[in-house]
């Protein structure tokens, strides 16, 4: 973008949170120990609860009348009330903070405000930003189904027949998503130690195969009628927004568990989400195509022309116990085969009721390189061949190992839309009680 | 049992809500349009909102400090108050109608709270009696796994390695769980129509294979810390009571798509639930061993002598559009391999949060003889083979068909404990909106 928007904040301009982006989130500070809703800008969330307790709506009268959103514990609330909404809140939000700002007497020139409503990120604790009512974790990263097929199927059987006609996905535990920084704990399971055995008699273990899934997240602000689909033309009313997702899986106990029905313990652990909810309408400028599908789906789930991808740049970093690090993986979130559009036009075909709150996972995100994989058993070919971290050999995830997914689009000049750390660091499994 | 409980109200011998019983549920009726708690007793409601108001827990004062959980629109409230308290709760109610009770000020001699708060069962509207954070589908019952695997794999390959060694369990879709009642659009999806054909291209079809699946479910009363798992030997404490469950299931759109990650749209339109739950405590006297396990299971799953199983006589109704009826199958629920205490020590091994109002589900529970099959995929060999109900042949459900689930323990002499009507009827699907 050639004109950045430039605001009287001094926002640093590797920011993920320039005057661009705007993104929701819910927080707690030493003066507010309540959760509710804020935005990011620069280094400091600015707090909603207290910005409309000081009459810092007065320039939008359509927010007035629902402000109490703003102190809800979670965004539901305020994503309830829709995308025009959201596009009212977040533009007068940006003009607020522009240097020329048609607004300068709620922020700008009150100084009493700025010391109370901008709180310094790094005294701030995020919370998971919404009250999510079923959380769906798809498979749509075509290059990582297809590397993960290789490895256990072959290069001829790869890809199930299945799937490049519908977005593969499966039901995941809402309960255990966590939000950035909160510490994982590697589980215990089942582990099949020698699966070429004939007698297949499991045993009790912590998980030795601890692995991460770089995926995007898409939170629902709308929800269907039971009975009723999402028609894909209506699908941009109801994402609400994006978020980065790590959603950690125990392989040792996926292989044993997973067959007939999915994944289960393998999963249902943890998955963690960045803090804030960058809404799509900041993304709308790095909208773009996915990858190419080969085959023609049926009518339902045909996007046209549209560009319902992101240009979200995307990144893993690793540091090791002993405090080591690297940036293990980059790619592009353009590595998938369905939209966040489709997949919802599909999990809503046959009826299923969607909610605001719902979580939609993209599955894993992984390019063609080795260095663009989104998860370690990938990387590694199932731990065969461990990568450097600094120096330090990782087949999968170590105790004190912490893991961090980073992504942005666009660039300085116009300003960075990001998503804030994705973070989560491996705790010692706990010893069982029986 | 040989001397069962009087009362001063007339309960039919035949009723599933005996005094022996008292389950709880959620109510709304014309006098009280706000879903809040009720117990069923014989032919009423006694409506618990009410019934506080009134004082008619004068005679219990431990609840007393708790009584606004009664007008909670869930039971999540009541039920998080802990098993001790649920005994009392229902043996003081219990001994309000009891013929002798200690208490005939509060409602035996109290015709006016008897007006107000006995609302007759036939003007009660049930919901759903909790909010369900997320449900479990399990597949405990050995039979069913057994006569679907010979179908799709032959009996040598029927149950997979990890069948007896573990609770195989998916997450389902919580959003759609539905109360007894409900009607459920039969789904639209993708369809294989011709699974042998070397290209495989599916087709956009209404579901033509349509099936129930009886099952037990389990709703949760306690939670787990997220990271710690909840020990066999404390698991009775986290389960509040039972339902019955129909698990629909569309059996073509299952088929196409659920390898390698499990059902997802073949089951997410709708599960049905029967209103009432019934307490453990309720069941205490029906419990016994489940199916014998020819394999030593990990420590973490070895009940010993417990007998966490119970004795419930389940039956599916069938009635179709024109009127035919038949009962099509029935079975004791003693059909599992594993029980609702081992299914929660095994979801909960790795970390995964357990929370107040949780939704397990056992899968379907099938015998061995075709009658006893929980599923019309089984009973006639995937359509294969239909059944007559009453003359009228069916493969999978028709438009127009009404299936109830029933369950009771006990004999009339005891009094009856059950469940109350698990019940659906299946709708034509709607066109689709692009």
């Amino acid at each position: 973008m050639a004109s950045p928007l430039k605001s009287w904040l001094s926002i640093p301009p590797r920011s993920p949170f320039s005057i661009a982006n705007i993104p929701f989130g819910i927080i707690t500070h030493a003066k507010s120990p309540d959760p509710h809703t804020a935005v990011a800008i620069g280094e400091y969330a600015l707090d909603l609860d207290i910005f409309t307790a000081q009459n810092g709506f007065s320039g939008l009268s359509i927010i007035q009348p629902h402000q109490t959103v703003f102190s809800s514990p979670t965004l539901n609330d305020f994503a309830a009330l829709g995308k025009p909404m959201h596009s009212a809140v977040r533009k007068y939000i940006q003009s607020v903070f522009l240097e020329s700002t048609p607004f300068p007497k709620v922020l700008k020139d009150n100084k009493k405000l700025q010391e109370e409503a901008l709180i310094p990120l790094k005294d701030v604790k995020n919370h998971v930003p919404m009250q999510i009512g079923d959380y769906t974790d798809f498979y749509a990263g075509l290059n990582h189904a297809y590397n993960v097929g290789v490895m256990f199927r072959g290069p001829a059987n790869a890809l199930q027949p299945n799937y490049k006609h519908l977005p593969v996905g499966y039901h995941g535990r809402a309960s255990s998503v966590v939000v950035s920084g909160t510490p994982i704990r590697r589980p215990n399971g089942q582990i099949l130690e020698n699966p070429a055995a004939e007698k297949k008699v499991p045993v009790f273990s912590k998980c030795k195969k601890l692995d991460i899934e770089l995926e995007l997240g898409a939170f629902l602000c709308k929800g269907n009628e039971m009975g009723h689909n999402v028609p894909l033309s209506e699908a941009e009313d109801y994402i609400f927004g994006l978020v980065l997702l790590n959603d950690w899986s125990a392989r040792d106990i996926q292989a044993w568990e997973y067959v007939p029905l999915g994944p289960f313990n393998a999963k249902n652990f943890a998955s963690t989400i960045s803090p804030w909810v960058v809404l799509t309408e900041a993304l709308e400028p790095f909208k773009t195509s996915g990858m190419a599908n080969d085959v023609e789906t049926l009518p339902y789930l045909q996007e046209g022309q549209a560009k319902n991808f992101y240009d979200i740049n995307l990144q893993v970093d690793l540091t090791t116990g002993s405090g080591k690090s690297s940036t293990i993986g980059k790619v592009s979130a353009t590595n998938l085969l369905f939209s966040f559009h489709q997949m919802l036009a599909h999990h809503s075909i046959g009826g299923c009721p969607m909610n605001v709150g719902d979580l939609l996972g993209s599955g894993t995100i992984s390019g063609k390189e080795v260095n663009e994989r989104g998860a370690l058993l990938e990387q590694t070919d199932n731990g065969k061949n461990p990568i450097s971290v600094d120096g330090e050999k990782r087949s999968f995830l170590e105790d004190g190992d912490s893991v961090t997914l980073r992504g942005y689009c666009g660039d300085q000049d116009g300003g960075l839309v990001g998503f804030g750390d994705c973070e989560g660091t491996i705790l010692e499994a706990v010893q069982l009680k029986f």
